[in-house]
């Protein structure tokens, strides 16, 4: 495959004389130190593994996009027991893997990466820039600017080169938008995550054998002015399946597909578990219809990420966020279910590229107690419950908190009045105290106003979010027992958990960038 | 060793009569599931492992009390390359072990668990309450109270059998008082982790032969009336080391020994190190004269505690808190540097027992950034500047928040006006906003008040810290892009580093009593 020359048409030409200028100093000094005065030591890491033994011939890749331990044990204590004095954890599939790794999640531009850079550092074995898919990084301090990255020479990713290299057939899935920065790592080299439309073209050129799962986001471009991306891949031979009938249809005969999620939530993904209806297609059957079609004598490599973890984590909302980790355990146990049929030939990776929203379980006002199991109260995501509000203010635009109450009851089961043994702390009942319904009327005068308040405290209090659903899922989370401190990634590192052929390989702490190298060592790529 | 008929004199008496009408229910069932309605599945595991090869003669077990994976990465990065664009980790030495697992760190009352009953998950393999040490729990649901253990079946923790069965010498050492629940959790078994005096004089009894760290909390018991501790330890055969020099001239001829840090901090531990002066022993030092005194034969297992990881994160003292984890650090080295002299023959396990604080790298107001190296610009803990601000309030009732402004300076580097160009970004700069003035002024005003506020607020803002400091981290931590959620323990699961003979056993994700189990397989105790 000819990046290079795919690429020029849309990248290199803009930015070809300053890659000129600096491809003297930076080129060949990448897999060490910088002459640029960069330390790139991890960049350029190479494990040089030697392995013994079969290599995989079906390679599912799972990531859960700001999944960190806390994460997937909230989901555990979720759906544990979480009564005072008889506390267990359910366990979560994947958590029994026999080998547990941990990896660093920091990217080059800072400790609290992005998933364009992390995502690169896992399927492609490099440190890049926050924003940067699948090309390196090049220049000194101050030189975090997209442009500044090595085009002249392209990096394979782990699934380009298993195809190339093996003629593994490749699936690439996501909840979230199919050209979004984490599966566009598998499959794009572009300076920024957010030239959409030109991801989506790399996309249609990549030749790879399965898509599943969000919609393309921009599909005409940013001034929806370019060439409708679907049709660019029909065009390169991709048949688009749309429905739940013709989806659940494709087959190994289908050829190069692309399944696109017929419901659609928050920008053209796929609704969070929680916001689900019976019967729609969730992440599980788009990772089951990809071992349909990917099935082969060569093999296959699957990644399948679950972007709305992430999403979920940015908005501090830990309803959602556990039901989309549950979710994933879900699409996990598809390939448990696959590899306990080729139990010898199938390698799977779980592993998430960084925490977001800073998560804990246990918080300042309650201290030693949780209660994670009144989340049951939340109804619907904080997504869903800005529509209902937004529908409301259109048909009355001078709304009240108090005709607002009974919907923040509905679906939060938060009440404003004492009900008599409710819980077992006062603080982990679902009343509200004086100084949270206080907080609530001030978040709902912001949500109703027609500007709103940016300062310190508003941007702590409510990051870029509905203030009303963010002061709720922070009431109903803090009674649970969750804290967050962000509405962005933080830096802490990520497990790895890995079963089946080479699974071993994926034990001890390490950087993302081992990920990669792990994946070329356990296929024999060298 | 009989500890039953030790433990008789102090705490069977009481409450024999309700363990009679417990025990014929609890006794048997505690391997699996309690017929008073308890999941006790993990209480009861075993792991049954079979292990080939080897055991080791020479076994150190770093406990980082409060550490999860979120404290070292800290550590990382703050010794690491914090500068925009040139993001680099530097290493600390156990995160390179051969071996790494997590562990989940819940106990048998809460999901946010306490240092007694985790420490006793590590020592002993059980899940008991939260204040409990070395005792099994009976009863259900509502039955947390410190009574309802089961005193008629005292197991014996790693250290104990590892000196009956095998003859090995052992060493326990801790930065905090020497009978604080972690340490306590090797050699005793009490109800209540309060009873300090019980507890030493349970540590008197143990035979064990090395005590190292801090002093002992309460040697005259709570009232101040009953026989000095450390005459008991003296009258049951221990040298008590009080000086440097005495300390420094132990070795394996001196006996059962204690050595007692001659500089103490808060209550009676050991000083953090971000407030040691040069030449004050280090837990390093404690680990280094452990090994001369227990050097024998049949060989030693040692477990060393840095209890003030735990202490700083309580505070949310990030600077403290990464100062300790780095002295953590210099006392593994003690015992890699020995495994190096010993490779065939040592095990270093270096873990936590449960996350405290709720620590993030990464907070809503930095968002993607972090300058953790701006921690630097804090001089002291925050215990030495209470101290400070104590000595000036004494001095002058009415101190004013002007007045203490250039000793914030001083010691946290925050200052009350604009430096241009300092720092890549405003909010990281050591300049205080307005907003942080105000809270810092408030703040002021709560800690010179003659009684503190109590309400919701002040229990999030300042937990049970001196108000003015615990806003002095939180602004300093939150500038570094550092994000707190509690002032208690948190439920994220904990890594665990190994490395040397039977390392491999400790890879994998499981609970915290599997640690004492994998102990026991790689001692071959069964």
């Amino acid at each position: 495959m000819l990046k290079d020359s795919k690429m020029s048409r849309r990248l290199i030409a803009p930015i070809v004389c300053l890659v000129m200028l600096l491809s003297f100093t930076a080129g060949s000094a990448m897999n060490s130190k910088s002459s640029l005065g960069m330390n790139f030591a991890e960049a350029g890491t190479l494990s040089n593994i030697q392995v013994e033994g079969k290599t995989p011939k079906y390679i599912f890749m799972f990531i859960g996009d700001g999944m960190a331990a806390v994460q997937v044990n909230s989901a555990q204590i979720y759906k544990g027991n979480n009564n005072h004095n008889q506390i267990a954890l359910q366990e979560v599939n994947f958590q029994d893997f026999e080998a547990v790794g941990y990896q660093t999640t920091h990217d080059a531009t800072s400790f609290a990466p992005d998933s364009a850079s992390t995502a690169t550092s896992l399927s492609s074995g490099f440190k890049t820039w926050s924003g940067t898919i699948g090309l390196r990084p090049v220049g000194g301090i101050s030189a975090n600017k997209v442009e500044n990255v090595d085009i002249n020479k392209v990096p394979k990713t782990i699934a380009e080169r298993l195809k190339d290299e093996k003629g593994m057939k490749i699936g690439i899935i996501s909840t979230v938008t199919i050209n979004h920065a984490t599966p566009a790592a598998y499959y794009a080299h572009i300076p920024s995550r957010n030239d959409y439309y030109d991801i989506a073209m790399q996309m249609a050129d990549s030749n790879f054998d399965y898509f599943g799962g969000g919609t393309i986001s921009q599909p005409t471009g940013k001034n929806k002015d370019q060439r409708d991306a679907y049709e660019v891949l029909e065009e390169k031979g991709y048949k688009i399946a749309r429905t739940k009938e013709e989806i659940l249809g494709l087959n190994s005969s289908s050829g190069k597909v692309y399944a696109v999620t017929p419901v659609t939530q928050d920008g053209g993904a796929m609704p969070y578990a929680i916001d689900s209806k019976e019967g729609d297609l969730a992440l599980a059957d788009f990772v089951k219809k990809g071992i349909d079609v990917l099935d082969n004598e060569k093999g296959f490599f699957m990644m399948a990420e679950s972007g709305k973890i992430d999403w979920a984590g940015h908005a501090n909302d830990a309803k959602a966020n556990i039901g989309d980790v549950l979710a994933f355990a879900d699409a996990v146990q598809v390939a448990i279910d696959f590899a306990k049929e080729h139990p010898e030939e199938t390698l799977i990776i779980v592993t998430g590229d960084h925490e977001t929203g800073g998560m804990t379980i246990g918080q300042a006002t309650t201290g030693y107690d949780t209660a994670v199991n009144i989340l049951e109260n939340q109804k619907i995501s904080y997504i869903e419950f800005d529509k209902i509000i937004d529908g409301m203010k259109d048909k009355k635009p001078n709304l009240t908190f108090e005709e607002v109450l009974p919907v923040i009851t509905e679906n939060f089961g938060l009440k404003d009045e004492y009900v008599d043994g409710e819980g077992d702390q006062p603080y982990m009942a679902l009343e509200l105290s004086n100084s949270e319904v206080k907080r609530l009327k001030t978040a709902f005068s912001e949500t109703m106003a027609k500007e709103r308040t940016k300062n310190e405290e508003t941007a702590l209090l409510y990051g870029g979010y509905n203030p009303l659903s963010v002061t709720l899922t922070h009431i109903l989370n803090n009674k649970a027992g969750i804290g967050w401190t962000s509405y962005a990634h933080t830096g802490v590192p990520v497990p790895v958990y890995a079963t089946g052929v080479q699974a071993k390989l994926f034990n001890g702490a390490y950087d993302n960038t081992e990920v990669y190298h792990k994946l070329v060592a356990a296929t024999k790529l060298q």
